[in-house]
């Protein structure tokens, strides 16, 4: 078992324990830039017999976590947004890609494309980024926000 | 088995597989309204060692689903943004609580509250659903914007 | 005076009260496409001496309804968000140019850039407008989501 | 002239430029507070006939800052969105309130209703905004999140 300050961050994300629960794997982590796949399972189904919202938000979240820690420097989330397009049907695989478009010393925003198998457009998410500072660790747990 | 046609808004919730598999519980639903409550379980950690933002927006999610189908018209969901405020501890129990702030016969609005098992803010959601009418079900699987 | 069913689209929101009394110039229009600009002009500063987020909101809202309209459908918004970049220097010109990145039936969706008179990014915004149908106007005043 | 500094945070409010240019009028601020009132004139009417959507949203980003400024720290915009419910009449009188739903050091998250004079729901908002510290003005003209 490797100490976790030596794993790379595409290690870290894929050894997340959400993220293996759901399957997510780690296709490619640059500076400012990420891409995830994620097989949509039945457990990831809702009520309604489509995948659940929550799963496909998941993924999202999981590649604009990837995008945004990939300087060196804790980003959490501070907001994110998604819009649904389309339903995937059953059996798919996801994709995420999450791309960068602001970066400053203390924020960050990105925009996260969820496509189906054959590249259609599933959902499109934007993520703020809050990227703390070693010293700004706040003790009751207000998260990158000190 | 019973047939679904005749399970409760909250029976159909509850056998929701992706709600049943982060083991969501619904507590309570009505007209507009809904409480659902999860436990915060090891699997939903992410490599930070905090719960992902991916279970919390789910649990969420759910609860919009139900305060949005509540009135009896499929409605699925358009658009949903979360604003993060602190990280519960880990073994906690999130308590999510939606509100309709506007219906319309097309689309309706809520707010979805996230708290923790002290009743601190732990989240904070908005939600838009589209509410179908049964002959615009696009036959592409464009969901609810038909 | 023309008729106003016989006015371009450019020119209907050119006589736009609200974008004339801002000064916004419709540069370009087509389907699911629009670019347009603005002058920051002293009355559009805040009380900090920056450019007011209303008003860069406004440029970012009219490009989005004219790219929104651009399909012979009339398209009311439903929801707009933005999130701000850099503070122009006063005398800047601004443009926006929005682009659909979902069409359907009743719904669309759009991404508006702002960027300053160097390209700079000054906000981002993303729109989604809900398009009526001729009989579906509501009597009491709810737009578009009848 | 009385100097700036001297000026109580309503008294700059209702001086800023483009909140008098709309006719913005501050009927009370106070810590996470604040209750705004605007008239609908006739040049803020888009070419549909209705109340610009650009409008409306200035008015909720006053409220907004009102709200925002009121501990003493300079607080600037990050990330807003609105939610449109409903068109006002020509003539009518808009109000704005602003609550303050979370405070940590550095972010602040509001939320902003916009009602008609009889007290209909025209719009909702969410605004998030970065606290800024003396020390961390961006030389390049990045606002806030230096």
């Amino acid at each position: 078992m490797g100490d976790v300050e030596s794993l790379s961050l595409k290690e870290q994300l894929e050894r997340d324990p959400f993220a293996r629960y759901l399957g997510i794997r780690v296709l490619d982590v640059g500076e400012g830039f990420a891409k995830l796949r994620m097989p949509v399972r039945s457990e990831m189904v809702n009520f309604m017999g489509t995948i659940h919202g929550g799963a496909i938000f998941s993924l999202a979240d999981h590649a604009f976590a990837a995008a945004s820690n990939s300087h060196g420097t804790t980003a959490v989330a501070l907001h994110l947004d998604i819009t649904y397009f389309s339903v995937p049907p059953a059996g798919s695989i996801l994709t995420a890609e999450a791309h960068e478009i602001h970066l400053s010393r203390r924020t960050a925003t990105y925009r996260i494309e969820i496509t189906g198998a054959e590249g259609q457009s599933v959902a499109a998410c934007q993520g703020i980024a809050y990227r703390k500072q070693k010293d700004q660790v706040d003790s009751d747990g207000n998260f990158g926000k000190a």
